[in-house]
């Protein structure tokens, strides 16, 4: 089977949640030769995570190759981020070009203040839901999915849903049979259910001790 | 609660799976100031993951901090490891000094070739099974096992398994709690069970096309 390449630009910034850009990194970079991976940020360089360890950004947002799909994680630094005009222009450009632009739990918060889900639906973390939310007062908050699908913006709830996303995404563009198999590779129980939400009882209710968030 | 901070030594070298490394390190980079995390290869600066990615490595083995966990992540990359004299001496210098000393998948293979766990149990990726197992004769390799633990040595099946038997660590170390907290404030269904491994029946079936394995 010939394949054209597509490119994934995974967006960086810092304090980014670990799960949330290599879950979906891991399921994504088995597909091979199918796949080309890119790391996209301010500008090229490390860009710390929450815990410590820093990734590899190849390109900044002036040089970043053209993308069929996005990825967006989240995490404690997403909220800065939020007045980042830089990044948030980066994303009204790219986004609508892509198959497929995808966040990660508070990632979703970026594409919803670019304006990118005005009247669309999305969903993002549970715990700081409300938080999150309210980047996009015109965007429809699903509060009880592991991840939502609204044309080609397809967003995850919190950290780990993010890898059930991906496998989702590969599906649509690759086949089931291809993530099926990425999945057992990876010896991956995949949660195949979009609506199936075990954490949406926990909304609101981000009472965890600031430290154990890297905060 | 007041506690000393402990220090995970994470081992990097090219071609490691991104998950092995970065489940883990989500589970345990949420324990905030009880945890510093350390990245360590051959020599400090970015080390390529398989399908692309780079994650800067802060130390090198010789400047490395003393470590009172370690964690191996496995990949295509582990193979030409098993003759890096400088890695296994790091692991059996290191390892013996530590609390808890982990793997993923064929990371076990590393500690295996470095004489660490001769007599002693130990669990790897199922699809690569006897093709990992070659490099300990005198271990016990279980074939059925989500991870196994035998006294300080903690290794994981493929992948995904390392990020339940992260938690299995931290519920050993910081109580079942923190562990329970954990796996909430990141939307992750952990799976208590180190017996119950459902990617067992795949044992030495690794007919991935090569490609599709990044290698």
């Amino acid at each position: 089977m010939t394949q054209r390449t597509r490119t994934l630009g995974a967006v960086l910034y810092p304090q980014f949640e670990l799960l949330d850009l290599y879950g979906p990194l891991e399921m994504f970079g088995c597909l091979g030769e199918a796949l080309r991976i890119v790391t996209i940020a301010d500008q090229a360089g490390p860009v710390r995570s929450t815990p410590g360890p820093s990734t590899h950004a190849e390109f900044s947002y002036a040089d970043a190759p053209a993308c069929d799909l996005l990825l967006v994680p989240g995490g404690i630094g997403t909220f800065p981020q939020l007045k980042n005009t830089a990044l948030l222009d980066f994303l009204r450009t790219r986004a609508p070009q892509c198959e497929v632009a995808m966040s990660v739990c508070s990632g979703s918060a970026l594409y919803a203040a670019a304006g990118l889900l005005d009247g669309k639906s999305a969903t993002t973390n549970k715990q700081f839901f409300s938080a999150i939310a309210a980047a996009g007062p015109k965007t429809n908050w699903v509060k009880e999915a592991r991840w939502v699908e609204d044309g080609a913006y397809v967003t995850s709830s919190g950290v780990s849903a993010g890898t059930d996303m991906s496998l989702a995404v590969i599906a649509r563009l690759w086949g089931r049979a291809a993530a099926e198999q990425i999945a057992a590779i990876t010896e991956y129980e995949w949660q195949t259910d979009a609506a199936r939400d075990p954490f949406a009882r926990y909304l609101d209710q981000a009472k965890i001790a600031p430290e154990l968030l890297g905060a």
